[in-house]
């Protein structure tokens, strides 16, 4: 299929082609109040100024529903369901394409473009989603097994029920946090010598501060409490993804993950990326999951080979110094559980799920050093370093460390189906007094 | 101090007596909106009704905010601080006390007394908040040790980190439903013959289904990312305390926890009571913790001796044949941290807290067997049955069962601050077509 031509200037390389428009949350200098928007090419269109000058005008569908567009999240216009979702981007991309049936809506509409069109640079963009809760899974299978390797030896890196069902935690939701928002370095409880008899933890600032490279998946579809989602209606429950990056107190979590999990070592804040890339968008470049060696479980079991999603991950770590140095390079298909699998056995005990509601897909890692999507893994947990371009090296992240997080699908310039960035600065630990 | 006594019918033995005030959501047959009641005796008194027919005529500092008594949670009353509880809770205390200073706002006001007045029985409780976050501790010593005992013997029951930190997980918000919510037995993965090599999981109903019995907390404060709550000031934090049952799938939790902690095992539901009892109320009922030989860090340390509430607790199981037995009789002074010092750690690395945010305590288990707030420990994971009334027993939960908690603060009966109960039956799992 050949790109979709815009008469809308779309810049060559940008994430937001016409074969994605993203859903986000805006706001303007003139205009204060979070509102929906889709991003295209390097604007925003704002669809509640949109909206409020016919721009639904020839489509029906969506006009009873219009008020979605000025709520500060994508709650409720997730919660229309993927049909709705599906049939506002079809119009949207008819609105911009080339040879659009309805030039007068915009095209030829210099006042709304004024309105309605903004540049990306000159915008706030707003947490998605007002998230009621987080699981955060563990599916990426290489960084299960390195970090095992890391910490039990190779014969028992994986746990026996790795493969049987996709790991996961409950997580903090009020920490998610919009890619831009500084992070805060924690403090916490660590135990210096783990080897030593008597085990006495200090009071640190973090000294293992790291990233978690990772997928978001949003779920537009409330279930019942009691009343499992199956694997086959799953998708329908999935709105969208995003970039997201699980930063990880590995000192802290060390110490006080038994026999409970990750608590404090997760809950400083998670950063996810501002525009949610659409189910349907994705759709053409799902590939196959790593493969599984056990048999699964029936309510597990998928119709489709191609459950995840082939997108080039990229991670870059800008240190106080300015330099800026490429730490990762990977794919999103290195996931042995798809978001619809998550779903399934998330639910299966019957625990209800909302619109916005996350889940998380686990750090993404390719086999390789410069393939894996944390620094606990690059650095073997601190004992070796990583190289950094002008000579700067790192075995977890310094305060001032900016990591920035990208994801693409597809080569052919024009017709990317991006998601922008996921960013986030370290900031200095508060020195407390206690 | 004698008890106050009030002109109103409070029945000798109510828990919810003029030294209580405790604070739920409630709906009637004439009108379904959920909205903001106090319990009061046997009845419930409705805050909008009364809010709006000038109940308040003589408060003049909670004029401005009466629009909270007409929410569906507790969240923007809670909002509101805890010096405004304090003077709302007194208000009605002085408006039913026997020589009221106000006896035309509700004593000789019986058009009103008609309006906003509800026998408890005629009315239906609804969730006292809108949970954003929902974190369980561990924190019932007892408990934590004799389960330690059962899966890893007497030397290492207590985990190194146990008596360093408020060891918790974050749970799933969503799953929280009101007392006499029916809850379904969960299906999913077991593992039958754990100590056989090869580890493969059945897919199964939960045949270990138990109760914990905890208590739980109400956050009423937020603090941004990154600012962490000083333990100086958690109290100020905390709305009020509910009776709450972590249903726990122990066969389930089992298989799936490790590495990251308990997940399917703990998220199909988890019930609390409807009545919130304000911190002031329980102030009185201050007592002890359970004594921590170890040396905590300077963040958890506090100044009042007295940091958990002497509450006597029992749990109660009907089955189906009708039959009722006492189960457990404990109080939940059991308790190594207090919720000042859960959330002095669960905000240490910054991260953020709203009001609605549930904290609960962990299991409350004294050290006989009649005084544990878990059949795990009853029952020793499944080895011994728990003898019940009428010749039955029980290892873990049938179809059927009707699990009762109740908790009460005081010993005179016309002064009990109390929490009422949390009930809970159990429906089968349902059988899966996959
Ligand atoms: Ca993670
Ligand atoms: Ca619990
Ligand atoms: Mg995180
Ligand atoms: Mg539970
Ligand atoms: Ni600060």
């Amino acid at each position: 299929m050949p790109p979709l031509r815009s008469w809308f200037n779309i810049p060559r390389g940008s994430h937001f082609s016409l074969a994605n428009i993203p859903f986000g949350i805006i706001s303007t200098p003139s205009s204060k109040t979070p509102r929906v928007a889709v991003a295209i090419g390097d604007h925003a269109l704002d669809l509640e100024v949109f909206a409020a000058n016919n721009g639904f005008s020839a489509l029906s569908t969506i006009q009873p529903h219009q008020a979605v567009f000025s709520q500060a999240s994508l709650n409720d216009f997730a919660a229309l369901g993927r049909p709705i979702h599906s049939v506002v981007r079809k119009y949207i991309q008819s609105i911009f394409v080339q040879d659009t049936p309805y030039p007068e809506v915009l095209q030829t509409n210099a006042a709304l473009q004024k309105q309605a069109l903004f540049p990306l640079k000159e915008i706030k963009t707003h947490l998605p989603f007002r998230i009621g809760d987080y699981t955060d899974f563990f599916a990426g299978m290489n960084h299960a097994y390195t970090c095992g390797v890391l910490f039990r030896g190779p014969t028992t890196a994986l746990q026996p029920n790795y493969k049987h069902l996709p790991v996961g935690y409950h997580g903090r939701a009020s920490s998610v946090v919009v890619s831009g928002t500084p992070i805060r370095r924690p403090n916490g409880q660590i135990l210096q010598n783990p080897s030593a008899e008597r085990k006495v933890p200090v009071f640190s600032p973090c000294k293992k501060l790291d990233i978690e490279l990772e997928l978001g998946a949003f779920v537009c579809k409330s279930n019942p409490q009691g009343e499992p989602v199956p694997i086959g209606e799953a998708e329908e429950s999935l709105f969208g993804v995003v970039l997201m990056n699980d930063w990880s107190a590995r000192d802290i979590q060390a110490w006080e993950y038994v026999p409970l999990g990750p608590f404090n070592a997760k809950n400083f804040g998670t950063s996810i990326s501002a525009w949610v890339v659409l189910a349907e968008a994705l759709e053409p470049f799902k590939t196959k999951a790593m493969e599984n060696d056990e048999q699964v479980l029936p309510y597990l079991q998928e119709k489709e080979e191609k459950s995840v999603y082939d997108i080039k991950l990229q991670v870059d770590l800008k240190t106080r110094s300015g330099a800026s140095s490429t730490m990762t390079k990977t794919n999103a298909k290195n996931l042995v559980w798809s978001f619809p699998q998550m779903l399934a056995h998330h639910t299966i005990t019957g625990c209800p799920m909302q619109p916005g509601d996350l889940l998380g897909s686990g750090t993404i890692s390719g086999t390789t050093s410069s393939e894996m999507g944390s620094l606990l893994e690059q650095s073997e947990n601190g004992k070796i370093s990583v190289k950094l371009s002008g000579g700067e090296e790192r075995k977890f992240l310094e305060d001032g460390d900016e990591v920035r997080i990208s994801g693409v699908c597809g080569s052919d310039e024009e017709a990317l189906v991006g998601f922008g960035e996921c960013v986030g600065r370290i900031e200095p630990a508060h020195e407390l007094k206690l």
